[in-house]
């Protein structure tokens, strides 16, 4: 080794050790006639000292030294006189004797600092050195302990790790695949998973029993803000079990993982069915740091004066609690939050729940003070609170209000990332109805099972059919879903069947999968968990991009090594292939 | 759950526990009016009682169950009067209450057995019932216990693990990439990485000081045997080191394997420089598990009367312990093997040295007694043994003599499967000519550094310059290969230039990873071990393909899932992309 010990862990202990270490060049300053260096590796920082009396040529040396220069040098180990309690090498410092520069480095483009002054394009180009930034680093750290750990307690509970194929097969069902050009196989591709699905069926079929696998799995979405091609899943997938076993074991497992990577003992989760959520929080990934529930108004607000609020599906109201103080300005930027298009309300309406016990609204002119105070016992608004109500039609004003109650819940510093609040969800819809192409979608994927009383409804009112199908949420945030699948042949072809595949596209695609139930499949079921998403959230970042070594930017490239990039027309003439202009 | 205990568990201390049990239906059997059944999981066989006089219905369906159906029991458990030694569970049985069907099996294409009667390719077809043989699951099982302990060893080393991307970008180096075409790019193409070379190295330069990764790797090649065109290697990197710390490193990490999951104590490996590799074994990655090296013997068989070896380049021989006595067919059967063309050798020279001393040869027209002694004491053979002897071009005579030492230590018995002696192959040549394109090629890779005495002579005679790169090698298998890498832009850019890079290539595939080595690079290196190839290693396997749960054939394909195949016109106009006929 070109060193004898790191940066970290040298000790008072270590006086008058020889030592060796390598690093970088983090800072130096000049004292007098001596010069201290602070070397840097990723244990830590070790200051170095040099004494222009003693030996002018290496202090010289040393004073040329410039910022991130690799260096080595040897010493002996000397007591401080000018202690660092802040970090654990603080006591002791190295005589310097021998200075050997093992490269050297040209000025930074940023700062390689905690706080940096580089921007994000700039960020992402010299990647490499972005990652040399300790609250980077301590990310990528963060994600290896999380990995870790997951490893840990699904070995300990029987999951062996399997690897499953990258190169498999293009379904039309889902979002788009990436497809590779087979060279052996000529107008044939493979395809990037988006999942592991039918293989780990397949492996519940062979017996495995308990699976799981940290995998990358590849979507050709168009990217929002954070999202990524190739993402990363924590796969599992359990045989002989109901949902119920699933969310125990899973609701386990992110109970270790906040004790073990955090020390964070989190309580029983508790259990919210789809609709409940929907009604309470317009949403299905409900933020339960904070209460703020919604309340249907309909029945104290309609048939009274007000055309708006009688023509509505739905008046929904929420308690902002000691928010009557608000001003006319924070009303309008609240009613201005909840009209731009992203959040799609008409309007907001207001009541004030004054100290007096007056209630002043911003429909005064269509209600009664009787009226308005059946609101506030409705939303349980007391003395200085304010009520806010949105109309419509019921799903536009439930994700308006959701956002809304997420956007008053963070204005009120009631969303603390050192909170963490998780949830399951259950009993989701088996099927979603897509207006565009006028059939049902599978809303979780076709191979979910239904609730069993919900069976019959297949037929009959397919759109109320309820799933064995379950996500957990943390913060607000879809940690990972799952479902208890279909594991017997009938069943899955009526699946397939409903959801709009012809029998010859069903056998194309899933006909392995259907072949496979009929050898004695057992009951399975299973998660996946999004496990860049799940480090940002142990992180406490909102962001997935930094808990990610080399992460695309949003137009899917790689800008440190210029990817994608045009390849050789013979490569494409080997694959039966050529390229196209667009229109 | 729906069980109470899985099929492995259960013991003489459950007597009388009441128990509910799912499983497959291994085998069942009728004696008088009993019926019995074996119930398989993943963790044991339990045997269920039924009896036809106690109750008559739950019995008659217990004898309808075929092979491989899913069921799911209740019963006590109870001592069993014929008990089976060979089975943990052997002391017990169940006495079934409650019988339920989960799941019906139509009958297997082959027999779920240890040994099967089903062939390659409809075992490929129905792998997920080829996956069910406990032969099978046992390596997938050894995998994972490989990857875990690796995995625990890094991980105490200090180690972290990174994840690089998959999406990167296409490299003329090296064997031919998968490509991905691009979307959001116009005419662009990602590339699936032959391994993450690059990643790690910038990785280091970041100061992550000692990274590693179980990964997918990919390599769209014309496939062998044993060839697969994704794999799994273990990839490593090292800050601050030299060749002698990695091989410390990663010999301590085999060894920890072997101990902890096959109670294996190997010994300190020992090393070998290519040249004595070659030499003696012609091969850089011998199985030293027996001897039987090559002795040249130009200077006592040439310019005495045999034309054959006196226009040899070399005359190399072995000696064979105790073949004397070799029939004259088994003779013809030596030299038929080494004159097949893919051991290329034009003949083979024997002389076996008789118990009474005399020498008899198979060129005893061109050489006497003395002559032939002389050989005899060359290759140290004795009374009963047998000398070959091979002679032509140097690379051709040592490539034929390995494979007939190799096929003689199998014919002999030398070869144990459960015996492994590993070995450090070092000082690889840094260049190989290749004779078609006229120009060098980098053995390793082009980031591989030379031997430091060496560097003068990448001017003057670069196919002598050794470098800095060594192969772990156990049983004759290459386990494993790296370097300590280049780590300064000037010596990069000479280096691409030597294998014929411009500058603008150069600059084009391989610009990012030479400007990060301007800003601090330390010095580097590292190691990728096959992954597969250690499983089949451990598992005493020749061929990797059990030890990948879903393989793919020699065309490339999944003939399970059915991949490649054809993808719609819709998705190839998006990538902008034709089909082209190929001629």
């Amino acid at each position: 080794m070109l060193r004898t010990h790191n940066c970290g862990e040298l000790r008072i202990e270590n006086l008058n050790n020889i030592v060796k270490l390598s690093g970088w060049v983090q800072k130096s300053r000049e004292f007098g006639g001596m010069t201290f260096i602070d070397l840097r590796d990723r244990y830590g920082i070790t200051q170095l000292a040099f004494n222009l009396e003693v030996n002018a040529e290496l202090c010289e040396k040393a004073r040329k030294l410039g910022r991130e220069f690799v260096i080595q040098i040897e010493g002996i180990v000397i007591e401080r006189s000018n202690k660092n309690k802040n970090i654990p090498t603080g006591e002791i410092e190295i005589n310097v004797s021998k200075l050997t520069v093992l490269n050297a480095s040209k000025t930074p483009p940023f700062t390689i600092e905690n706080e940096t002054d580089g921007g994000e394009e700039l960020r992402m180009k010299y990647r490499y050195l972005d990652l040399r930034r300790n609250p980077i680093q301590e990310k990528l750290f963060l994600r290896s302990k999380l990995a870790k750990e997951v490893r840990n307690y699904l070995d300990d509970s029987d999951f062996i790790e399997v690897e499953t194929p990258v190169l498999i097969k293009s379904t039309p069902e889902g979002a788009r695949d990436f497809v590779v050009p087979s060279r052996m196989n000529e107008g044939q591709f493979y395809a990037l998973p988006q999942s592991p699905q039918t293989f780990k069926q397949l492996l519940m079929v062979s017996g495995f029993d308990r699976y799981f696998q940290i995998v990358k799995c590849f979507r050709d979405e168009d990217l929002r803000a954070d999202r990524q091609p190739e993402f990363t899943q924590i796969d599992c997938e359990m045989t002989f079990v109901e949902q119920e076993d699933i969310l125990n074991t899973f609701e386990h497992m992110m109970r270790h993982l906040f004790k073990s990577v955090k020390g964070i003992e989190l309580k029983d989760f508790p259990r919210m069915d789809y609709a409940d959520a929907m009604r309470l929080y317009g949403s299905d990934k409900p933020d339960i740091r904070f209460g703020m529930e919604f309340h249907e108004l309909n029945d104290v607000t309609q048939n009274l004066a007000f055309k708006v609020f009688d023509e509505a599906e739905l008046v929904v109201g929420i308690c902002a609690k000691g928010c009557a103080s608000y001003s006319r300005k924070q009303l309008d930027a609240l009613t201005d939050f909840v009209k731009r298009p992203q959040v799609g309300a008409k309007g907001l309406v207001y009541a004030k729940v004054n100290e007096d016990g007056s209630i002043k609204s911003s429909v005064d002119k269509f209600y009664n003070d009787e009226q308005k105070q059946a609101w506030a016992d409705k939303v349980g608004a007391q003395k200085g609170d304010l009520i806010l109500i949105i109309s419509g039609n019921v799903n536009q004003s439930r994700s308006a209000m959701n956002e809304l109650r997420l956007h008053l819940g963070t204005e009120l510093g009631l969303r603390d990332k050192n909170t963490f609040a998780p949830l399951w969800v259950t009993d989701f819809p088996l099927l979603e109805w897509d207006e565009e192409t006028k059939r049902f979608h599978a809303m979780h994927h076709p191979f979910t099972s239904t609730k069993e009383e919900d069976f019959e409804k297949l037929e009959t009112a397919p759109g109320e059919v309820r799933a064995n199908a379950y996500d957990m949420v943390i913060n607000g945030v879809e940690v990972g879903g799952g479902s208890i699948r279909i594991h017997d042949r009938a069943t899955q072809e009526k699946m397939l069947s409903l959801l709009g595949f012809t029998a010859e596209e069903a056998k194309a695609q899933f006909g392995f999968l259907m072949d496979a139930f009929e050898y004695g499949a057992p009951p399975h079921g299973g998660i996946a968990l999004g496990f860049d998403r799940m480090c940002a959230l142990f992180g406490g970042s909102d962001s997935i991009r930094d808990y990610i070594a080399f992460p695309k930017n949003n137009s899917g490239r790689d800008v440190m090594i210029d990817a994608p990039a045009p390849v050789s027309k013979e490569q494409l003439d080997e694959l039966f292939l050529a390229q196209k202009q667009s229109k």
